[in-house]
């Protein structure tokens, strides 16, 4: 798709080590060809591009000046991470990123020692940063012994309140460590945030071109001898900080803000830094997203994730949809919703394309709220909202609902507050891997007291769900679905509110029914499909409610079954187990009935496609049609495990 | 216990429009008269002491110059609202507080509309306030409409990014609020973190001493005509403000230090902001936790919470103990380990005291952290260390831990980082209620790949579990205990690591087996000696792993018995379903099992003492009895569900 790029200082480098054979003037064409080497490689691969292009300097000079893996750099969310694996021994498996058995898209222990801390989730990368420059000073890891702790983390990112725990902490303990802001204004969607415009007047002021001038100066004097140039660095540092900026106020030293793709600057702020430093300090670094590469400079997202594209034209190539995406049917069934009850608002955290909320918000700005990166204030938001009168819609991620996960307990449930949780990418999520996952959210919303949980097994379902929610006014309610594409199924006019706590017989069989929780129904009809030409009929039904259960249908399918097999798109402990819970109490396992639950297995699952993911999940069709044909005792597939 | 105090004007109080008819000197004593009753009330029931009686002039001067319950007045954590609740009408059940029964020792929406929002985990009131201004200005609740929305929030409150991500979104929104930041420079132990620092910094600057002189001078006028107090103010408010603080970095305007026990100052304050208030506003209160009792103020926690108390001396009427504490034994086993391993860290959230981490920190400074109300942060620091080759130990309650939960998934679970997981208070709590109940710990953590679970029987169990977490270095361990006393079992001199994975056989029996996970093995044991009068002998084992199952024992258990039950102090979802999972798996329900499986009720348990609670759970010794009975069909007691 693309000509591999010409890289001949590129090339030389195996290890970060290698790059101290270069001068200041050769180290800019190594990230030159480290910015072309990575437009190459995301145009095979699709993936993050925008932010891996906003740090190619940074990530050249910091791996310059540093000693890594000793000294531990540590990549905020990580999206930015495609550069540093170029150059961290891993550019030979480059174009096999978020693939099956590929590169991660993110920083990953397991991957490479120069990943000291993995990460996919936003703003976590201070509190890492200081757990190593606690146990360097402990004597931690002695066998080969810490050096610097580098946290390198986005404007976006700085919004979150685990950051600000963080700097709290830092300041606090006033151990050396480096935290670099990366300053784009651009987290995925536009900045906001009271946060935000802070930055922006930090580097609105007069410093930074000042401190440009400077840099041309010293960049004049290339190449100086090394004392000369650290010289000059210090006279620099003398003049850069601004003081009184709210990063010093919570104990750190503050420097900048400087030009983040000027590698004179870099490297001599990143010295000087690593000769000087004592306590905590903070470089404030501005860079642009996409840097370098027009289409993603251009493009409203700065390329934050793309498909594959072409390098010159920078025209992405997606496949072509079937059906609208879940997000979308979401997205439209609450405008719909909202048209005619303007008590309905949304919430979001940093994530309003994702979520789909960005329609909401262009129809109804005042209605509309993306709170940042700031899941724990967004729930609470919400309770406020719904104490206030208004019906909330609060759209996550499972996987970064996590985040709020007490407020969902204190602020919500306890206090039956009429939230209503959109719960986008739920169970297994392709290319973002283990990370993203929305694996535990069944589990730990339905049992929560007075939670109605459900899960949409198809996006006609989905919109009745939305409107399920809107009339829904006496607790908090859920609903999740999955990521891509829906089944293409004929789209209702209009949302009906189903009955809270009662599920659809889908198919009637004999001898074993099949309860379905989630979109595995594609999956269990296609295997009862299979089944039919052995002359087996299961029962097909579809649970829609984790909570309240349909305890009248589950005990009816379990009285007329020999066979019960629930199935879901999470971990133990959600819906199987309720079911499970409620079998017991009514006795219904005291004469026997062949019960199993079909899973997320007890393991993280790597990325690769949703399909290929839930293959080894074992929950395919094929799988379903195992289960099945095992509890009947019929036949057993040969080998299963090996598959 | 104490003489019921002379309160002439507050026994003219039964709403806060009575406050009202009072002149602000008259509202100087009755602030004095609430002092007197809040002081007399806690002596006879314990609780929070120390933070009311900070804020008791607050509360006077808030109801009396804003209109609760349309202005919705929202106290952080709510520790500290004792006074509010005898103000607002429940001046005649304030001797109930905390009891069965009783008030909550919380601020509780199903318990007073002029409680409109609950609180009882902190930082979470900021968020709330803003969702009551979003909705008042989107037309929210129109049929009592919502006036101003007024957060009160500690300085130690303020430590968590919660609050941060809150005061970020508010200062962007712009919406009309009010935030009082109550600074004691103590939230329950002494307060950690830069951002104490800061505060500290900002009121050792000048504006305090003036603006008490200039609230001296309007003290001078009093009984001043109103319009003429409220010009006073005015002009004061122009002269108060410091410009460039942090809040105002955020976009909020930012008053004070102003002396929060100095009515004058108050009222004129709070009239000029309620007539003036356009955007965000903050008021930095200074006051002082457990103001006006001597031994509150002089305890080193200030009173934070008291057991019942001799007014005069101050001196608390405990109940002698027969056993140490779970905390106590868990904080002695740490330190024990800590002395022969260096490696050993602890990590605790702004609760030193409650988790038994002050010896630990008292004896190893420079190897104990406390945080901060900084739990995202904990967890993930504690990954860091964990990382950078220490042995954290992150001391947390379970319901807080709650805080930290995508940490707990996203930094430790996936990364198979070796943080070791100290759960306090696990299970129902007594006088703390629902807020704090540690219900969902099992589920949370047990669905997590890689994790191992674990919970002690008793405190030498406990002890035994301190040192399997220091011993086990390959990924992340939980061990949950619950508050209050162990229960006098001989302890080990030492701790032994147990087997990972393998639980233990407490009595032989026959017919039923009973699995229990936790400290409900007492009630269990006690069951079994009122059946063995029956004739019963229930086969007993302590499973002591959620995770790994002592996989085993449990199918011996199921295929040695007709019955078998699980008890566990937790929510479905934990160990009885990951029991379930198992016996499904293997097809032991096939052919019949009686298997029932404790777990807490699905509703939200209010405050009584944890035996009381237990009841309502039914999950004590007879209702374990009545269980084993039912399942082999003996005999029923009669009326259980009416007990």
């Amino acid at each position: 798709m693309s000509d591999t790029p010409n890289t001949p200082l590129l090339d030389r480098v195996h290890t970060p080590a290698d790059l101290k054979q270069f001068n200041d003037r050769e180290l800019s064409q190594v990230a030159d060809e480290l910015r072309a080497e990575t437009i190459s490689a995301v145009s095979e691969t699709g993936g993050h591009l925008g932010a891996g292009l906003g740090v190619v300097e940074l990530t050249v000079a910091l791996h310059a000046v540093f000693d890594t893996p000793k000294d531990r750099l540590i990549w905020d969310v990580s999206h930015q991470c495609y550069p540093h694996k170029i150059l961290t021994g891993r550019r030979d498996r480059i174009r096999t990123l978020r693939q099956k058995d590929g590169l991660s898209g993110f920083t990953k222990r397991s991957e490479s020692p120069y990943d000291p801390f993995g990460a996919a989730h936003s703003s976590t990368s201070i509190s890492a940063a200081l757990g190593f420059a606690v146990a360097r000073d402990l004597g931690g890891a002695p066998e080969h012994g810490i050096g610097d702790a580098i946290a390198v983390i986005g404007d976006g990112s700085m919004s979150a309140g685990m950051a600000f725990e963080a700097l709290n902490n830092a300041g606090h303990l006033k151990k050396r460590m480096i935290v670099i802001l990366n300053d784009n204004e651009m987290s995925i969607a536009p900045p906001v945030g009271a946060m935000s415009s802070y930055l922006s007047r930090l580097y609105a002021g007069a410093p930074f071109q000042e401190l440009k001038a400077a840099a041309k100066g010293a960049v004049s004097l290339l190449p100086p001898p090394f004392q000369e140039g650290a010289r000059r660095a210090k006279d620099m540092l003398k003049h850069m900080t601004v003081g009184g900026t709210l990063f010093e106020e919570l104990g750190f030293s503050y420097l900048g803000p400087i030009d983040g793709h000027d590698m004179d600057q870099l490297l001599a702020v990143l010295r000087t830094v690593k000769d000087r430093a004592t306590g905590p300090i903070l470089i404030h670094a501005i860079t642009k997203k996409g840097k370098g590469y027009r289409p993603a400079e251009q493009a409203i997202d700065k390329g934050h994730a793309t498909a594959k594209f072409d390098v010159v034209t920078g025209k992405q190539t997606k496949a072509p949809s079937n059906a609208p995406s879940y997000t979308k049917v979401f997205a439209d069934a609450l405008l719909q919703e909202a048209a005619g009850d303007d008590k309905i608002v949304a919430v979001t955290a940093a994530m309003p394309d994702g979520t789909g909320l960005n329609l909401f918000a262009e129809r109804y700005p005042s209605r509309c709220f993306d709170v940042g990166i700031a899941e724990q204030h967004g729930v609470t938001f919400c309770a406020g909202l719904a104490a206030g009168g208004m019906k909330p819609f609060c759209a996550m991620y499972s996987t970064f609902l996590q985040r709020g996960y007490d407020q969902v307990v204190h602020d919500v449930a306890i206090q039956r507050l009429p939230v209503r949780f959109a719960i986008d990418r739920a169970g297994l999520v392709g290319a973002d891997g283990a990370t993203h996952a929305g694996s535990f959210d069944i589990a730990y919303l339905a049992n929560l007291p007075g939670f109605v949980v459900m899960a949409a097994a198809d996006e006609a379902e989905l919109k009745h769900m939305v409107a399920t929610a809107v009339a829904h006014d006496e607790g908090p309610i859920a609903f999740r679905f999955p990521r891509g594409e829906g089944v293409g199924v004929e789209m209702p006019e209009k949302g009906e509110p189903l009955e809270i706590g009662k599920g659809r017989m889908i198919q009637d069989g004999a001898g074993v029914a099949i309860l379905s929780f989630g979109t595995r129904l594609q999956e269990v009809q296609q295997a009862c499909e299979n089944l039919a030409a052995k002359g087996i009929t299961p029962t097909i039904a579809d649970a829609r409610f984790a909570k309240p259960l349909d305890r009248d249908m589950i005990l009816k399918l379990a009285a007329d079954h020999d066979a019960l097999i629930t199935i879901e798109e999470g971990a133990v402990g959600g819906f199987g187990s309720h079911v499970a819970q409620l079998l017991a109490d009514e006795g219904v396992f005291d004469n026997g009935l062949k019960f199993r639950s079909m899973v997320l297995p007890d393991i993280f699952i790597d990325q690769a496609s949703p399909a290929d993911m839930y293959a080894v999940a074992g929950m395919n069709a094929d799988d379903i049609e195992a289960k099945v044909l095992e509890v009947l005792g019929v036949a057993q597939l040969p080998d299963r495990k090996l598959k």
